[in-house]
């Protein structure tokens, strides 16, 4: 059985949020779990839960469900971690000085082989440098990146970096492109993807200096890459490309302001309907199809983010995560377990 | 009387939109114009307007109507322009080479006095590089930038640089933050306006080394800018600030993300809307709901976006614009001529 370690105390709503999602994903999707933190915390919430179950949404927004999980029928490993890295701490320093922080020792129950994949909502930088020093990079791979699978019309399209390396070279990006290749073919079933710099020009000697040689890299060898040249940020949505590089900078401001966006216009919409009486009425017909929208790309559904070019499976999350969301994370982790793409990206680095 | 001088040749309706709207926002706001371009082809758009009229969405989305206008009416003045720069031209050397391009004349025309701001929807690095060498830089200011007004619940929030420079330093966004605020004090009367740096976290020392030093910068004089500190992506829509600064590859990524969000979330709604009968009748009472969201957000609003940090007003509109988004950037020419910003910007570096 796919036994996946989750960093019970990591992100805002820890550690309880983090235990409910992770014991209804072992319910649901048949996994083993491996939850790090204080053992007693973690015990206490796992027993709150066996008695009274938690509220969550159940993947439909609005009203939250009571959700009951036979906690006792699970595999469940805690293991004891007695410290916590913080947000603002910095991640370098941080997973060095705190050997016992609940993130570091995920990270290593991944390593030693105890579990096949983890699931981190905490502090990102803490995630990855935890990953990038217990897991170890991939033979090739400079740097590992966030691998972002923003929702559009018809099918996700990958943003990659998605906030892992604020200051990139041009052939970071072009690792990030391999990496997204992989991870759309075998993730997303995409045959063979296309490929596009995130760009402010259509044309090719559009942009900063890294868009510039980045695209002339992948230029030369465009038929490998399936290259299709520059992406603006409006065209992102449109399915131009299945596989979009840019720096990590950019890729989380796009990331966010596409969330910011979608959050402000929801919101623009239902102070609108409450204007007069014949808007909420209105508004109250409307709502069932608003709401089938919001699923289609409300960041939980989505769960988490790989981090692809380490030698193992990290999955990390929103900090905001709740149940819901950390159930679809661990899902995340279980199909990245079942397609290796991490060890395939090391196959395909070996044979370029 | 205040005249505009519009670049009848730039953009990819041009020049019959960009004439209409021109002529459109004369009679509205009672300004005077001076269109720039091949005159055969401008006369015989006023010819047309004076005959039939116009259609336009009238800043109604939906339906057009004809929009009918006196042209013998107005103050026009025709400047022939034999060129015209293309959208993929290297902007440096296309307005050093085509001295006459509808462009370079239209900057002319400020820079002589002839006309008192300019309008131009083709190239944004040839209006830029046009104004930059036409006009002048302010003294003090090393690079020109663009101020983009982003629609958020309540009042609006001003992105600089939108775009005008890829590759920034952090004395360059010093000096963005300084314009961002004349521009809000002046355009937006907003008192004492609030500034963030656009981040991928909250933390001093998140983010790449340009928004790490510009942090710094701008702490050091926290009161003088009311520096909040970093924004995140999501938080730009939430009013945390008035004015945030990024360099202009990342401003711009901002711009066309937010607007390529909006436009996939409205077709989404439509489409759900259309997949039943019910649907389609909710879809249809929902309808004059939806439209005034979207003009709140429509960028035809807008109209266009200041260039900031040279001698002279140029307003860059959208490649896209049609008539009513020409005439609302000439409605922003207007009223940049009478707050004067610009002019602002220098008294204010002066006494710096």
């Amino acid at each position: 059985m796919t036994r996946i370690a989750i960093d019970a105390m990591g992100g805002d709503h820890a550690p309880f949020e983090i235990v409910a999602g992770a014991v209804w994903a072992a319910a649901e999707y048949g996994v083993a779990l491996e939850l790090v933190g204080k053992r007693d915390l973690i015990e206490d919430c796992l027993e709150k839960i066996q008695k009274d179950g938690f509220m969550s949404p159940c993947g439909k927004i609005g009203r939250n469900k009571r959700v009951r999980v036979d906690v006792k029928s699970l595999d469940i490993k805690i293991t004891h971690a007695s410290e916590i890295i913080e947000m603002g701490e910095a991640p370098g320093q941080a997973i060095r000085k705190k050997k016992n922080s609940s993130i570091v020792l995920t990270v290593n129950s991944v390593a030693t082989g105890s579990s096949d994949a983890l699931v981190a909502a905490g502090s990102t930088g803490a995630a990855m440098a935890a990953s990038l020093f217990g897991l170890g990079r991939i033979p090739g791979i400079d740097r590992p990146a966030i691998a972002v699978t923003l929702p559009t019309m018809k099918k996700p399209v990958v943003v990659i970096d998605g906030g892992a390396n604020s200051n990139c070279t041009p052939q970071m990006l072009k690792q990030f492109a391999i990496m997204g290749r992989i991870f759309s073919k075998n993730v997303l079933d995409i045959e063979n993807p296309k490929t596009g710099v995130l760009n402010i020009g259509e044309e090719a000697g559009k942009g900063n200096e890294l868009a510039q040689s980045v695209y002339n890299i992948l230029e030369e060898e465009k038929e490998k890459y399936n290259f299709m040249g520059n992406i603006e940020g409006r065209e992102l949505f449109l399915n131009h490309c299945d596989i979009v590089v840019c720096d990590g900078f950019v890729g989380n401001v796009v990331l966010k302001v596409t969330e910011g966006t979608a959050s402000m216009l929801f919101k623009m919409i239902k102070s609108e309907f409450k204007s007069d009486f014949l808007g909420m009425l209105i508004g109250l017909l409307a709502k069932p199809f608003m709401k089938r929208i919001y699923e289609k790309i409300n960041y939980e559904e989505f769960g988490g983010m790989l981090l692809l070019g380490v030698k193992g499976i990290t999955v990390i999350s929103h900090g905001r995560s709740k149940a819901y969301a950390i159930k679809n994370a661990v899902r995340v982790a279980k199909e990245a377990v079942e397609t290796q793409v991490n060890r395939k990206i090391a196959e395909s680095i070996e044979t370029n």
